[in-house]
C-alpha cells in the first residue's frame, strides 16, 4: 500500500485469483465516489480502494479528469487512469505527464445523447412552441408536424457518440452525412440508407445542402474554433445547430452574430466554451438559444463502472485496454 | 357515367387494360381533392374522376368520412368507399347504410404518430420546461434527463398505429404493455424485449404498474368513455397520458378532475370529444394539458393515394380489399 493513504475499505484477494498476484491500489476521485466504491466492492475486484485527499501514488485512478489532473499537478503518479467523463481534455493539458495509460469511455454516452438530439429536433418538428401559443389563445390551430425523416443532418464526429446519433437519425429516415478527419467509415455507418461518411475538408460544401448540424466533437487542438464565421455562414436559412460535444469547437462570437441575424432557427447548446456560462453572455437571452447545462450525456456510475471493471481484467491480463486515449490526438 | 355528374377529367382506358372492362366512376371528396386527383391521374388508373357537389351514384368514393357520410345521407350510394382518414366513425353511424365495402388506412399514420408520442415523452424526460426556466433566470442548473427506456408504457390498441408506437418505444428500451380486446398479439410485437400484449380486462391492474398511458383507440361503441374515473384512478402519481386515438374514449370530466388533483404530470391530447374544442372547456387552461389540435397523424395524399391505388387493383381483380372496416366492430 502506498504511503500517505488510508484505505477506506479492503476487499482482500478474490478467492479464485492466484495468490501471487499483487494487490493493486485504486484511487477514486469523483463526485459519485461513494457509488463507484459500492459498485467496485460488489464486483469483488480485489482492489484496495482509496479516497483520501492526500497526494498519492496509487497504481490506478478512476475519476473525473479535472480532479485527477489536479492530483497529478500535486505530484501524484498513476500507471493507469480511467476517466469517468466522455471528455478527457483536462488530462491532455500540455503541462501534464503522459507516461501512463489513459482510458476514456466508449459506448456509454451514445444512447443518452442520441435521445437528447432526437428530443430537440422533434421539439421543432412538432411545432411545440406554436402549439402552446395557440392554446394560450384558445385557438384550435392544426399545426402539422414536420417528419423527422425530412431532415438532412450533418453529424460532426463519428466516434461512439456521433455514431449513435447517426444510427438513431437514420432509423427515422433522415439523410445523414457523418464527418470526421479522414472520411473513413468507422463501422458500417454508411451501409445504412441515406448515410454517408466524408472527411472534414467537405464540411463547408456539405453544410449548404443540409438543414441540421450536430457537433459531437471533443476539445482538441484540431477542433478548437472549427465552427467559425466562415463555416457557420454555410448553414442555410432556418437551420438548427446542436452542440453535444465541447463548447471550444464553436467561435461563440461568430455564432452570436449568426443568431442575431436571424438566419438560424435555433442553437441547442449543451456545452459552452466556459462552463458555467458567464452571467453576461448573450447566449442566456438570445431567443433562438436553448441551454441545457452540460447534461445531455450524464455520467452514470452504473454504466461506467462496468467499463472500468472490463478494462481492469484486461489490465491484469496484460491485454490492450479499451478506449485508450491517444495523447497526440487528444481523444 | 352516372347522371348529375360533371367529370372534371377523363383519363380514358389505360392501353394495357382489357377493353371490355367497364370504366369506373370515382368521386373524390376531400380537403385535398386537387392533390388526390393529380396523384390518381398520374397513376393512369383509367378511372373517371368526379368532384361535383351533386349527390351521385359513383361506383367508388375516396374521401373524408364526414363528407362522404353527408353525401350518403343525401342519397348517394357507393359500391366501395376508401376513407382518407384513419378514423371512419362518421361512416359507421347507425343511420347509414352498410351495404358497401368501406376501407380504412393501415400503416400510413403509424410512423408519424410514433414520432409524436416520442416527441412529447422526450419533452418531459429532458425537463425542457425547467431548463428553459433556468435559462430565464441565468442559472446554470444541470437538470439531468430521464432515459426513455426507464418508462413503463401501456399502449391501448395494437393496430397499425398502436403497433408502430409499441415498436418505436421498445426500440428505446421501454417496457411496453400493449392492450387490445382479446390479448392476441397481432404480429410478433411481444417477441421484442420487454413487450407484452394483454386483453382489455387487464387494463386497470396493469396501469398501476406503469407510468405512461398512450391511447390509440378508435371511436367505437366499445371504446366510448372507456377511460373513466375508475380507470384513470389506477394511473400512478406523476403519470403521463397521451391520446392519439379519438377523444370519445375519454370521460373528459373525470380527466379534468384527475388533472386538477395534480396526480397526473401531463395529458397530451391530440384529440378531444368535441373538435374544435369549445372555448369554455377547462382543457384550454389546465397547466398539465398539451393540446395539439388533431394533427399527430396528418393525412398525406402522397401516402394515402398509393393505398387507394393498391386497393383499386384488388377491387378490379375481385380480390379482398386491404383494411376493410368491420361495421360491427367499427374499425
Amino acid at each position: 500500500m502506498p504511503s500517505g493513504l488510508t484505505p477506506t475499505s479492503t476487499s482482500g484477494a478474490t478467492p479464485g485469483r492466484p495468490h501471487e498476484e499483487p494487490t493493486l491500489d485504486l484511487l477514486i476521485d469523483d463526485a459519485d465516489a461513494d457509488r463507484y466504491a459500492e459498485l467496485i466492492e460488489r464486483a469483488s475486484t480485489g482492489l484496495r480502494l482509496h479516497r483520501t485527499d492526500t497526494a498519492s501514488d496509487c497504481d490506478i485512478a478512476l475519476g473525473q479528469p479535472d480532479r485527477v489532473a489536479a492530483r497529478m499537478r500535486a505530484g501524484a503518479r498513476f500507471r493507469w487512469v480511467q476517466s469517468t467523463w466522455a471528455g478527457v481534455a483536462p488530462l491532455v493539458a500540455a503541462d501534464l505527464r503522459r507516461d501512463y495509460l489513459l482510458t476514456g469511455l466508449g459506448g456509454v454516452f451514445g444512447a443518452a445523447i442520441a435521445e437528447y438530439v432526437l428530443a430537440y429536433l422533434l421539439h421543432f418538428d412538432q411545432q411545440m412552441i406554436a402549439r402552446q401559443q395557440a392554446q394560450q389563445q384558445r385557438s384550435w390551430r392544426p399545426l402539422l408536424p414536420r417528419r423527422l425523416g425530412d431532415r438532412r443532418v450533418v453529424v460532426l464526429g463519428t466516434g461512439s457518440i456521433g455514431g449513435a446519433v447517426i444510427k438513431t437519425l437514420a432509423s427515422f429516415g433522415c439523410a445523414v452525412t457523418g464527418i470526421n478527419r479522414t472520411g473513413t467509415d468507422p463501422g458500417q455507418l454508411a451501409e445504412r440508407q441515406r448515410v454517408r461518411v466524408l472527411p472534414i475538408d467537405a464540411l463547408r460544401d456539405e453544410l449548404v445542402r443540409h438543414d441540421t448540424l450536430v457537433s459531437t466533437l471533443p476539445d482538441t487542438a484540431a477542433t478548437q474554433g472549427l465552427l467559425d464565421a466562415t463555416v457557420l455562414a454555410a448553414l442555410p436559412t432556418g437551420a438548427v445547430f446542436i452542440n453535444v460535444g465541447r463548447g471550444s469547437v464553436v467561435d461563440e462570437a461568430a455564432l452570436v452574430n449568426v443568431l442575431r441575424s436571424g438566419r438560424l432557427a435555433a442553437a441547442i447548446l449543451d456545452v459552452t466554451a466556459t462552463e458555467p456560462l458567464p452571467a453576461a453572455h448573450p447566449f442566456w437571452t438570445l431567443p433562438q438559444v436553448f441551454l441545457t447545462y452540460h447534461c445531455a450525456g450524464p455520467s452514470r456510475p452504473d454504466e461506467i463502472a462496468p467499463v472500468f471493471i472490463a478494462n481492469l481484467e484486461r489490465y491484469r491480463n496484460g491485454q490492450p485496454l479499451l478506449h485508450t486515449v491517444d495523447f497526440s490526438r487528444g481523444y
